[in-house]
């Protein structure tokens, strides 16, 4: 178990590390343990067109008395637009304006409006790998967890502070490890998993720790579902959500980081300190978080029956090509069923491309449903999609807060792709494994 | 010159008669002269999302001491959500919510969010034919001119007083005949014809009148290309835009209205009064309206180089198949240049699909564009894709005026698809003849 980075001997005492004493070890510059205080050097940041702007400010304020004003590494910081694109307001669009012009003086990397959503994009540009530290100002960035990274939202005045200087003070959190085994029944999906774990310990169930997640059920999962995984943990209070590297994980970034080479050494050693949970979900029934909480989750056969106004099939969570190809190979030739709209938004361009051209789009628009560009859509509750009072939502994102989708008084359900296309065909909450 | 309809004897004294004057004297049900104030009976009124809320208030005003609040006739009455969808705002949400319990219980046929701008669903639905009198709560419905049809936009209040009786008073308008001869020049289209015919008018050069477009360029014209010049009928301050239907229309209607006969009593008789502009577009140059007035038209030759942030293609102006097709073309493989937003909104679902079975959709996205589901986007300066302070916009639709598309400090230019997509290759407003 040592391991020597940068001139950093990891680990001399052989005592066994959890993957986030090892990544905040690195990042630290020595051997650090859950619960002490450390100053961590920052591998990667991210912001977006929601909460840039206010780090922008907050970085100019601490440089205020420099002469050269300069971020501490313009590579290591990602900027894109997915919240309110196209512009949806003047305010978004000065935003806009600013954030294109603070990435150009920088020499930072800057997305714009082009590629789609935060936590699609930096995976699939390859921004991230295990063992990294990564911060974005968004609290789902716990996303990349999905590949061994150790990767957390963070406030815009925190991301001021890295842009300032790449360092970030941390508590190093404890680890909650979910041991989930066994094989998902048909129409059962990586959502199914993550839903019921958030309703077994609850909202606040890992709050500050780092949820890991492991088992059987998890290494057999893709990428894509791992990221739904991963993608939530934010929802148990989690401060990250962490699936070890694997074959699965090493395809997916050799074809994203060229150099990129595994390493055995990015994983919670055998004995290391944590909190266990263990499920088996062979038997797994589809799960659905019901208003107004995530962990308000309960089986889809309680609810089955609600009838919906509105669905909405994207969000980082689950808008990538695998889960819009569930709703359309569900869906096939039928028509959304009257007064239902039906919302899809490829999290990205390059999962777009995919759902494209595999004939979905022009499936689902021959449905009825409408299709649009990549960006955040209804998730964020901004103007793009919003319910009435007394409305009913269903979508594949992953909050579902009073009036997270629009009106105080509307509803929103949280699904897998498969429930939110059964229920597309029927106009009501509908089990998948009865269409 | 004679003709009965419903038992009345129209133009009995063989004077000729304008277009306006025989819908007007079939509507009113008497012979009427231009100048004269008549109650009409509307055969067709159309709402939308934006405007329809106020006119169904209206309504329940005017009916408040009746038992029976029910509208004239259900059957000639079409609303549908265009400007603000999917719903940009909790405001938006109410507002569809409302309209959609108003068309159930009245029984009217309601489009929703499903097939997209009003006045491209209206033609292609076949809820307009020649001859009909036809009103819409929004400027632009003088498009539907382009079918041989009186059509013009009203306020609410006045859709209001439609919804409860059928009938609306206006004032017979004179007429002001445009007759356009010549062969388009390569890369020059029928909205180049439009704005430069406003440009010599200028905005307020037929007001109150009803805009006649005849002669061979007009005749040569597409419905779609016949459209655009209707459309923007309001721009000189017309009461309507009208096309006198030919084989053309006819082989448009008989695919949507499957009784329809052609008549040729719908036209303006020879000798009719008139104010009477003619045209040469042979040599006509690709034209541009500059901000910040719709007739402030010049040769693109004037504003080639000026640097735009964002092209919006689309609208009901210019967001046909055909329109599109055009900036396809000229695309090619080509990539949008680097800072350029391209948004692209094809008018409706019908729309959509023809650009997506030839390919388009994936030329566009692949190329760096944001292709939207239908909706009026940008055109209405809304919540779709807003420029700010300082930002260029180019545009296929037909307003330009201060803060059309976002900021009071911003700048619309007007254009063609062509030279649309011309200046989405380069950056910078494009004469599409050098591409």
């Amino acid at each position: 178990m040592n391991k020597h980075y940068a001139g950093i001997n990891m680990s001399t005492n052989n005592e066994p590390m959890t993957i986030s004493e090892k990544i905040f070890s690195k990042a630290a510059g020595k051997t650090v343990k859950a619960g002490e205080f450390v100053l961590a050097d920052i591998d990667r940041a991210m912001t977006h067109d929601i909460t840039g702007p206010l780090a922008v400010e907050g970085f100019y304020e601490i440089m205020r008395d420099k002469e050269e004003k300069k971020v501490w590494d313009p590579s290591k910081i990602v900027i894109l637009f997915d919240h309110q694109v196209p512009a949806d307001s003047l305010n978004a669009a000065q935003n806009h304006i600013m954030l294109r012009k603070f990435a150009k003086e920088q020499g930072i990397i800057n997305y714009d409006v082009y590629e789609g959503v935060c936590h699609q994009v930096m995976p699939e540009k390859g921004h991230v790998k295990p063992g990294d530290l990564v911060v974005g100002s968004d609290s789902h960035t716990c996303a990349y967890g999905s590949l061994g990274a150790f990767s957390t939202g963070i406030g815009s005045t925190d991301m001021a502070a890295v842009f300032a200087s790449g360092k970030l003070w941390f508590k190093v959190p404890e680890t909650i490890r979910f041991e989930v085994e066994g094989k998902l029944p048909e129409h059962v999906y990586s959502k199914d998993i993550i839903l019921h774990l958030i309703g077994d310990v609850g909202a606040e169930g890992a709050r500050y720790k780092a949820a890991e997640y492991a088992g059987s059920a998890i290494e057999a999962l893709s990428m894509s579902e791992r990221m739904t995984i991963s993608n939530m943990a934010i929802e148990m209070g989690g401060k990250a959500g962490i699936i070890e590297a694997d074959k699965t994980t090493e395809a997916y970034l050799k074809e994203r980081i060229p150099d990129y080479e595994f390493d055995p050494y990015w994983k919670s050693d055998e004995g290391a300190e944590c909190e266990l949970h263990k499920y088996d979900i062979s038997n797994l029934e589809p799960q659905v978080a019901c208003p107004h909480n995530v962990d308000n989750v309960k089986p889809v056969t309680e609810v089955e029956g609600t009838k919906v106004d509105q669905i909405f099939v994207g969000s980082c969570t689950n808008g990538r090509f695998e889960d819009i190809e569930v709703v359309a190979k569900m869906m096939g030739d039928e028509p959304v069923a009257k007064d239902v709209r039906l919302l899809i938004i490829p999290a990205s361009r390059t999962e777009y491309m995919k759902v494209l051209r595999a004939g979905y789009i022009e499936q689902f628009m021959e449905a009825g449903a409408m299709v649009e560009s990549p960006c955040c859509g209804p998730c964020m509750g901004g103007s793009f999609g919003l319910l009435g009072d007394g409305e009913v939502g269903l979508a594949t994102s992953n909050r579902n807060f009073k009036g997270r989708e629009g009106s105080p008084q509307s509803f929103v359900y949280l699904s897998s792709p498969a429930t939110a296309a059964a229920s597309a065909l029927t106009g009501e909450i509908t089990d998948p494994r009865k269409i």
